[in-house]
């Protein structure tokens, strides 16, 4: 007995409550199709699962007619907010009839109430309606961004999921699609690195990790394109979207908005690019070019007499190659081996991986023949 | 492994069968989103419950193209039907490829298969697909005539329900509204009767019971309207809907058919009109009058002097009164009380309840205030 009080309390005292969970069903006033009795009040409540709404529509409807139907009535309510209200008779051409009109849940609930005053003298005979639950088709109705499917959504009675295009992958939050992108290892000197799909929009709720490995000796500079675009915030510092640049102890960003960070010479010749995207946002991303040079110099050779060295630079540095050859009617000699070409490396010490050779003149060609195939290797080092 | 014998027996040889029976879900080539294996074969039987629909369509397609499909492909059926034949690449614009196309089950179960031939060299993906059961709305589809609902059809997912305008009660094929129609007596000695709603179609699926009684002495005579119309047959008499009529010992009918059987002159003091409706056919139905006469007649009584019989008839039958009175300065005179009128009735055995009294010249007016009261009662018989 307790709880049914206690459930009485939260409607009208005197009130009775019906619970309905069935997914389909006939609501139909006391007594009918007999007169209704006076001094009545009913209240349906109406549930059905997530994913589906509620719809109620009449059949038959008799009630007394009243200003504002403060007599009797009947009323579709949810969620606190009244949907309709309605009385009168159904042949009296009143506004206040439900007639032909069905009325929707907003949301899986609602509840349907029926009061009568203290006389039906007139023997009005109530009302018949249905109910049914409806699927709500999330991938049309779904209104809030937030929630929809980032590629694909798929509707099913009672609920809905989301898929990605071919080559992405369905986030854990099971709406977005993001990308597989850390398996990026760059071992050139120089190079292009991108967000994904660039310059199309960068995939939501992914980490990117880009790797460039140089050997050591090298440092790495990088330069972002003038085109970018990554999802900021006015105050907050890149909150949502943004990319960090690791190049050895040394971090570079976040960087986000519309306008590339410049040029960015680091001190490394390791340097990893991590961009994360986050649930949200349509931006075209990023681009950047990297380039290296060396760490150390090597001093500037002196020109053999009768010779050339190329290129002619103002430094050299680490990697940097020189291309020794002499004048015509002269020979490199080196460890009294006559020879075409030469070629020095700038080593990571600084220093050069051998001596320029001399130019001699030439005196007589009787080891020539055999030297072809060891200038070779020497030029293609 | 016999029971998987006797499966694979029905698909072809080395075929392998997966049945689905989840209200949603995704089917992939094998492999997926790896090239498919070359001479693969495999058919997915899908099922939902009665009430639903099945729904498929491809987010991504990608087969070997051939002519008529013949190399590899994905084929649906339903009921040993194709509906699709499908293969090819998405983006070569053939018209084999399914697109945006939305393959819909004619019931509630239909196979995908998806075949292979001895190579895939090309490294085609295969498909991507969704399906989910949709509901079937019954009300709005049913196409089926004998099935529909008689008045009002409310859809529920997964399957529907009647019901009937008010007044009318669900049969129970719960399809056809009848009405309760066994109720009606009639002992007034003419009347009318007729099929309910009458001349608007009568409803479905009733039998419906009409009494009139009359007292015995009274024989009962019957005629219908011209306006008769009742579901009949070409060649059998009345399979579907009649009037049958039982008079005492005697039945008349059954009647159908578009032609009013007639005038019935009974023998009875009862009658029991009984019809009959099948749960189809939209007729109009029928009205008849009935009258009543005495079953026996008594004599034609003497019109006393000096006075009048009214009403004059060359016949009186069981019931049949004749009101006496007499001309202007004579008064009727029975039982040496004077009277203004005096009425006899014709009885069952055919005599009268009473002989025609005599007019007299009025002498005295001595009694004539304390008359009017037992006049009236007389007259009012």
């Amino acid at each position: 007995m307790k709880r049914i009080q206690y459930l009485l309390s939260m409607v009208p005292a005197g009130a009775q409550v019906i619970c309905l969970s069935d997914m389909y069903g006939t609501i139909n006033s006391p007594n009918f199709p007999e007169p209704y009795p006076k001094e009545s009040e009913v209240r349906w409540n109406i549930s059905v699962p997530d994913g589906f709404q509620i719809r109620l529509y009449f059949l038959h409807f008799d009630l007394e007619p009243s200003y504002l139907c403060e007599y009797d009535y009947v009323k579709v309510e949810a969620n606190g907010e009244e949907l309709a209200v309605f009385c009168g008779r159904e042949d009296s051409d009143t506004e206040q009839v439900p007639g032909e009109q069905v009325i929707s849940s907003p949301r899986s609930s609602f509840s349907v109430s029926f009061r009568s005053d203290f006389s039906n003298e007139e023997r009005f005979l109530g009302f018949e309606s249905h109910y049914s639950a409806v699927d709500v088709d999330e991938c049309r109705d779904r209104n809030d961004e937030d929630l929809a499917c980032d590629h694909f959504c798929h509707n099913y009675i009672g609920g809905y999921y989301c898929s990605c295009r071919y080559g992405y992958l369905l986030h854990s939050d099971n709406r977005t699609c993001r990308v597989e992108c850390s398996d990026n290892v760059y071992m050139e000197r120089s190079g292009v690195l991108s967000s994904s799909d660039f310059p199309n929009p960068y995939p939501k709720s992914s980490d990117c990790l880009y790797h460039i490995e140089l050997e050591d000796g090298f440092l790495l500079s990088l330069e972002f394109d003038d085109t970018f675009d990554i999802e900021d915030h006015p105050d907050v510092t890149c909150p949502y979207d943004y990319v960090k640049i690791q190049a050895g102890e040394k971090e570079y960003g976040p960087f986000c908005g519309d306008r590339p960070p410049g040029k960015i010479q680091t001190e490394s010749n390791k340097v990893q690019v991590f961009f994360h995207s986050d649930n949200s946002g349509e931006n075209i991303g990023w681009r950047l070019s990297y380039t290296s040079s060396g760490r150390s110099h090597c001093p500037v050779p002196v020109k053999p007499l009768y010779g050339q060295l190329d290129p002619v630079q103002i430094q050299y540095s680490f990697k940097d190659h020189i291309l020794v050859s002499c004048d015509p009617g002269y020979r490199l000699i080196r460890d009294g081996e006559e020879l075409e070409h030469f070629q020095i490396e700038c080593q990571k010490d600084g220093s050069w991986n051998s001596f320029v050779p001399l130019c001699e003149k030439i005196e007589s060609r009787r080891s020539r023949r055999s030297l072809p195939s060891i200038l070779r290797n020497q030029i293609l080092y």
